[in-house]
């Protein structure tokens, strides 16, 4: 990650309180994985170290943490890419936030258990509510993982809820 | 789930210790989901009531967890179908353990947190080393998300690792 997407905000600090509980990606969950999503230049990019736990098999990450980081770095990249396709600032008026219409990963080698995983989008395509981002996951710069999510604005009734 | 499907063995109390650790599945991963799946007739269940903290937005499930459970579901089917497909019994010798290829989720509705969900697939294909399973995952009896797992045989080099 460069020093850039290190110094910029993470979008996760910006979602109102209200919706910032997620599991994988809410800085309000106390149990969860608190990914937190940044731009570097024109990619997106999430870092997650994996807890000792979260084996497929000793020695390699379970599939579903890898399509949990793909899912929540998908849906931040989307807010992120809102919010620039209006020319905003994230946490700005009003608040952007997406969840996962669809969700397509391919496993492309074994996740090795201990390195960082580091999550990285391209946005391929922002219209309307919808936003669809081209993701790989790495692990020691080597791509494990390719996922793509299409990710839509949040329902109102959805948010009104929490 | 019908009582048949309670009373038949969950595939993934047979497997061997040495591949029994998934965070999703493995009996042996205490802090893990436990998720287990049998055959009802021709179709594979699995039921899993996620914990409070998985959480989307207050009242809703996450998206990881949907496709953890939908990742799990599909290696569990594809063990299954594998035995099926070799007129044994889950439990013979030589063990059958899948690992996935390629996951794809449908987020058909939102997930309420608190039912059990209950992940049901359709195997569709069984050829070589590879099983494609279809599966729904319902809540209170609505389907919330479609899945498809591409399941193939686990490398030896990964399962010697363990």
């Amino acid at each position: 990650m460069s020093e850039h997407a290190a110094g910029s905000p993470a979008v996760q600090d910006v979602y109102p309180d209200d919706v910032a509980h997620c599991y994988g990606c809410g800085r309000l969950n106390e149990h969860g994985l608190q990914l937190k999503t940044r731009w570097d230049g024109d990619e997106t990019v999430s870092v997650y170290t994996p807890r000792p736990e979260h084996t497929a098999i000793p020695g390699y990450v379970y599939g579903g943490l890898v399509a949990s980081l793909l899912d929540c770095h998908g849906t931040g990249s989307a807010a992120l890419a809102g919010y620039r396709a209006e020319e905003r600032e994230p946490g700005t008026e009003p608040p952007l936030r997406y969840v996962t219409a669809n969700l397509t990963v391919d496993f492309v080698a074994p996740t090795p258990l201990g390195p960082p995983l580091e999550a990285r989008g391209t946005i391929v395509e922002v219209k309307g509510k919808k936003v669809v981002v081209e993701e790989t996951l790495s692990a020691d710069g080597v791509v494990v993982a390719r996922g793509r999510v299409v990710a839509v604005r949040m329902p109102e009734a959805m948010a009104s809820q929490g």
